[in-house]
């Protein structure tokens, strides 16, 4: 896949133009498909998402959840069921009219999200409280028609994503429910060495039918914030529309209480904007598909013994459990070096006829580092890529913290905003002033902590009245 | 999930009801979604589908095929580029017209397949024979308007399968890549237990844009075929209205090879289909989400003891490899062994205070067969599900050699087909002869032996001229 190299834009002075740059060259996404929005998945952006996927689907069976698959086109009349989803919806569905060349009787939707035909589902399955809990998640794609404007992975119109879909016979076991879902979300976090803020969405920016959501936000680079994760606790306000009723244990019928939670290819978007340099992307080593990639350094004369060299390498790499690529293409090693840093492979492993005569290879931290590493004792490789790790969650950890500012009334957060990054303050919590805070500052209040309540600081940022909420405030993507 | 158990209708009273019963009740495929075709595909069924996935990903991977995403919309245009391509799918294309509410300027297909949009893509990124071969494969839903009659998994509208596209330098190569993929599918279908035969269809079944197609056909107890993967040499079909051309060593402009290749969901059924019985499916032991069940076998007073050597005899048999599952519900254990029967689970172990005084427990085979075994010596249900996987194999073996007759003329032909199965006989090749051959006896030519070249035996089934070919005959779903 021929393709100029290099990333010609630095981070600070067009983040926008940088990302563009990094997702195309770096081999994750190409957007020259003949429909905006609609981007093709490149081979390296797609193993991305499998090692997510594959994390994310264990931990899923692990706590009982069972995957499967509803169709994608959902008839008009059912969509009506729950209005006000049906409202937050219509205006970002594709809409299929015709088949074979005839017009079809009635509108079918493509699905931008799956509730109401899994809940028509769900009402034919649920009968006695003995069906409860029941936990199943779907891996498929979903279309909207989003007029905000696109953005590859971060914001496309087509995205690949999983959606969890529960019912339980009680509210506390659905808020339970949710707060394993919250975990396994954090799992997910941790392997993106990234640190996000876990928020309680406010009224007005809580999904359409539910009662409340929980998101995870990371601040990227530039200042932003972009929602990851969403957990919702619907309630009763679908099982209701949907008649999921079941007979408890003493023979009553109630409805059920449900919950649906998602995540999508969107992380792989927000881990380039959060950990990315000048040179290209950065992976955390728990979810690179290759861990580390072996360039062999070729000299006339020497590139049998150390092509050779290089395969024992990366075998005994494999051997200790690291996902490792030897790169034996013709191209030059300086270009190979662009490559990888641009793809984000977390460790360069060279190995030039000196180190084949020294028993030793050269580690290449994409951070920076450089270390002299035996062949006797290639196990460093793995303690180096643990490091690797580590650091990343620790600058993010610190990237977070020295970005969160308390603020204590609109001028201060007008300041403060100017330099991106999440302001903290307080508000009363009424819709006005949410509104109001947004349409003066452009930065709009986020949420509250999710599962630790804080306590005020001040009064409302914008009435000045006594405040019930802190909440943290950003620009969004 | 409350619902009716037991099949009611035996497979020779009528095979397509005792098909659809299995299918709802086994768990594997729920029918009752509000559009006709695009059906609902049950957790168990998904769980075998996960197992394929698995098992075929893991041979793309080891034989360099890279996953990737395309999207799921392709515009009219591009569709119309390869025209008998084109003209091949329109008639069974969803379309899209309408978008948040608004007329599309351009209309949009939903995919029954991504020839069109990646090789669009292919051009944009192959400019050497560097860059070859390029070996991509997609997991994906496709959704075609097929107007034959749905059937669930065997034939619906919405299904899931991988579509795997190639482009290599030369003929030899494309063809040489086939065989890989040929072996790969050769390999699933070991897995499955099922014998097929593997055929090259004649032109006028071969893949609109293809050389030649190669199929798995599968014989079902019904004593018609069904079509599973298909492998097709696209030649240069494709390369040359879409532009996919590279610069070959010498420097010279050429257009590249190509291969397609998929298979679905589709074959979970022809699974159910071949193997199962009038209890239900019968899967075998290599694809099966749970190779064993343990039922325990609960007396008052005893219950504790009893789930206790469960518990312990369920994580030996997971230590040894197995996957396993202890049934613990509060259900009888005579529900239990019907609705694992219907699932098709290969072993049941069945455990009492008998069996806990003894130090034993009951294997059951779903075929059948019954023993004690020690449970000091689990490791003895790991060569029962051996013994089962050969045993399907084999019958599966001789269940096509047995069904498989040699005609020499149509009146042969008529008389033998009467009982199902394939008819080899011989074929001068002509087009009209296999239409005649249709007309009169509602059986099909589905091809000759792919890799083996068999010597005539008599004259043409038709014309009665000198034959061409050994081809074999069905009744095709």
């Amino acid at each position: 896949m021929s393709e100029e190299m290099g990333i010609s834009t630095k981070r600070d002075e067009d983040f926008s133009k940088w990302y563009l740059d990094v997702v195309r060259k770096g081999g994750f996404v190409d957007q020259r498909s003949p429909m905006k929005g609609f981007d093709v998945i490149l081979p390296w952006g797609y193993a991305v998402w499998e090692m997510l996927q594959q994390r994310l689907d264990k931990n899923f069976k692990r706590h009982g959840v069972q995957n499967a698959y509803f169709p994608m086109f959902i008839p008009e009349s059912l969509i009506k069921k729950e209005e006000k989803h049906f409202e937050g919806f219509k205006a970002e569905a594709f809409a299929i009219t015709e088949a074979g060349g005839e017009k079809l009787e009635e509108k079918l939707f493509v699905r931008p999200t799956s509730e109401t035909i899994m809940y028509h589902m769900y009402s034919l399955w649920i009968r006695s409280y003995k069906d409860l809990p029941l936990k199943i998640n779907q891996w498929n794609n979903v279309i909207r028609f989003d007029t905000k404007g696109t953005k590859p992975l971060i914001r496309p119109r087509e995205f690949l994503w999983q959606e969890g879909h529960t019912v339980h016979s009680t509210k506390e076991d659905a808020e339970k429910w949710l707060k394993i879902v919250v975990s396994m979300y954090k799992d997910m976090y941790q392997a993106l060495a990234i640190e996000p803020l876990v928020l309680v969405r406010p009224k007005s920016d809580t999904f359409a039918g539910a009662d409340y959501s929980i998101v995870f936000d990371t601040l990227l680079q530039d200042g932003k914030v972009s929602q990851g994760p969403g957990s919702h606790l619907l309630g009763q306000h679908f099982s209701k529309p949907f008649n999921i009723k079941f007979l408890d244990e003493s023979g009553k019928e109630q409805y059920g209480w449900q919950t649906s939670w998602g995540t999508s290819i969107r992380q792989i978007g927000i881990t380039i904007c959060h950990h990315g340099d000048d040179k290209g992307a950065v992976l955390p080593p728990e979810v690179a598909p290759y861990q580390a990639v072996i360039v062999p350094i070729l000299f006339k004369g020497k590139e049998k013994e150390v092509l050779e060299k290089a395969e024992s390498v990366k075998e005994q790499l494999r051997q200790l459990g690291l996902r490792v690529h030897l790169d034996d293409r013709e191209h030059s090693a300086g270009f190979k070096f662009n490559e990888w840093e641009l793809r984000g492979v977390p460790l360069r492993i060279e190995i030039g006829p000196k180190d084949v005569a020294a028993g030793e290879v050269t580690a290449v931290s994409r951070l920076g580092q450089k270390d002299k590493i035996k062949i006797s004792e290639l196990s460093e490789a793995k303690a180096l890529l643990e490091n690797i790790q580590k650091e990343m969650a620790a600058r993010s950890a610190k990237f977070l913290i020295d970005n969160i500012k308390d603020v204590h009334n609109m001028d201060d957060l007008k300041e403060k905003s100017k330099a991106g990054g999440f302001l903290r303050g307080n508000w009363c919590s009424s819709g006005e002033c949410e509104a109001s805070i947004k349409a003066e500052s452009g930065h709009e209040i986020r949420g509250t902590l999710y599962g630790k309540e804080e306590k005020c600081f001040a009064n409302c940022l914008w009435c000045g009245k006594p405040a019930k909420h802190v909440v943290y405030v950003a620009k969004a993507y």
